[in-house]
């Protein structure tokens, strides 16, 4: 469980980052810390459909639900853009080889805005027909992709990828993030006119997300 | 934890899937996500139990907790339906070999099921003789078992799947998930006639299961 | 992560149980799973303390604090029983070395009682001066340890105990367990006469619980 | 997964404490167990955010959004503050060898007062304006790190911490935990002259922290 290479308490007092290996349950901590919020910030994106206790007074079951449709196309979007946050957080760890004090703070600080998702796409769904509604999940939702893109900066720029990946996942992760940030930057300004254009563009991370950051690769390389 | 044999960089790049033991840390963190993701949900489910912080006037609080007895009877329902629901995934993902992005994929839109559950519930649970009521919960219970299934089937098709269990785990696994969706669809049309006849039929999920998923698995072979 | 001696295929399809070292990461999933249930049903006792959005009129906030002291007094003890019964699982499935579907079957039985503490524990907290209440909890409470008891029962007639282990534990669990079932079980009708002394009763079991058990063992052997 | 050497019945009826590589299994579940805990605690912190369904009559979204400015201000100290105690934690427990019933039970204390600051930190941010809201926040955040100040004295006290990181660690932990519990107690007599000075002490911890910690640190070699 925990082979330790080299000297730790000698690493550790001169500031190194520490090695995956050197400190495996440390690190699959972290992880585990990340995936335990991200797992119960999902789970409670479904509690923002209400469930009133007794039916408004003249209305059927079957209205009440066709009322929450808002709510259950907020909690799509909110399912499927912290998956897919999910799914590049678990890409982007595997590949991560070292670790410091400063990626686990910059690690935290975006857990902050994960955390924010359930109470966000509840005004999504109560709101999604009101520009500020439509404004504030769009801010957190680029708060997430913006420091998550300062964690991938972060770790290229002090070595702590895996030597052998960082290419092929540089190539993968960043553009793929920053056309999140970019798609959710620019649907603010848009919800200022249009709730409704601005919540149709956000879609398009998922139908057109691939080719986009496949293309931006290329260009790169 | 992560031993890696072959080149998984090369793996990547190339879209093979990849093997759970090449990719230790990152199998189990799908496999502690999903986990994560079940036990929120199934001691969410509890939450559906109301209790107003003072009694109604000329309400003793023995009349209150009887008056409960609905959301008890979901409760125990829907805690028996997930915690066979996480077994069979349990049991899936156990012979699991190798996954993609695609089995990836699908195991997030399954989980955005199972997440809808405790919701559901509560539905059930204060509009249980309420048709639309029980047709939301067979609804949502029938899309788990059928997301479940196409996991099963993109795993077996793709060669994802363990050679050793192939046989055994789809002669159980696969019959007894498309009896749990049958009786739930099943219950739908029976629900419009009768919401009580439509609940009453889910037990037999329970009783008569592994009896009908034997006998299917025995005319297969 | 997992190494397999034997042909666990073969077991499989012979329903043996399977020895923890052979299905390495499905017993830790059940552990895993299992911790997950405890830890947020531990975790949202708490959400049981009501926090008004707005003072009520006449009331100082020191005062309506104040007010919550019988929700504080629920969360403690509530945190201190499932704290010790979470302590006794961990205990409990260290000396398991192997599982079938049974044990996990009744594990999910019992965990389903763990997962209704935090509801009532609220109603514990709400309605703690009213025998209906107290009731309520001695219940569920009596219901956690005597599910539990079946467990440990079943695993010791099944032989999936480590052998080293058999005795010692066997002492230590069973006696400490049923005291907790006992003490609940003679707070219900005492709570009739007085919901106060059998809520004073609870706290005997972790100042007088460890000695009275000691001696059980002792005159056992 | 879980090499034992020694003979751990014997160590465990004499009441040693285990060593966590004995133990590997079971030291890892009291750790995820306590990151569970964390992991729920924080993420938890942002429902005490409101969203009400309906816009108060003559407000807009936007000035909603701006009066929950309080909640959000709570939001970011008690995630600051509960992601600083996580990284302690799972320091101290990074630096932990041995572990027994007491260090267990003391650290299921500890964790009854992280799962109480979410609740606190609603009341932070429903009665920040208030003296006896503020001062139950430092309450409660004081008993947080003088329980952990106990863990840590208890563990080097009775030799649970690894020989080769006890210098490094005891002079990183303690001073940085105190100067968390002294602000927060200093900050009580003041609350009761001003809750926003009192507020505004706490963000000291973050900024002055480390620079005092290793003066402190300095002065005792």
């Amino acid at each position: 469980m925990e082979q330790r290479s080299g000297n730790p308490a000698e690493a550790a007092r001169r500031g190194h980052p520490r090695h995956r290996d050197e400190w495996g349950i440390e690190f699959s901590r972290i992880v585990a810390f990340s995936d335990g919020v991200f797992a119960i910030a999902i789970t409670l994106l479904a509690l923002a459909v209400e469930v009133p206790d007794e039916l408004p007074s003249g209305m059927t079951l079957a209205e009440l639900i066709e009322d929450q449709s808002r709510d259950l196309i907020a909690y799509a979007i909110s399912f499927a853009v912290v998956g897919k946050l999910w799914l590049s957080h678990h890409r982007f760890f595997s590949a991560v080889e070292r670790f410091d004090s400063v990626l686990m703070g910059l690690n935290i600080f975006y857990l902050a805005w994960i955390a924010l998702v359930p109470v966000t796409s509840e005004v999504l769904g109560d709101y999604g027909d009101n520009s500020a509604g439509v404004i504030t999940y769009a801010i957190v939702m680029a708060a997430v992709s913006l420091t998550f893109q300062v964690q991938i900066a972060y770790s290229y720029r002090n070595g702590l990828i895996r030597p052998e990946l960082r290419e092929i996942e540089r190539g993968f992760l960043e553009p793929a993030n920053l056309i999140i940030a970019a798609v959710f930057l620019i649907s603010i300004p848009v919800a200022l006119v249009s709730p409704l254009v601005a919540t149709l563009m956000w879609p398009i991370i998922f139908l057109t997300g691939r080719r986009l950051a496949q293309r931006l690769a290329e260009l790169r390389s």
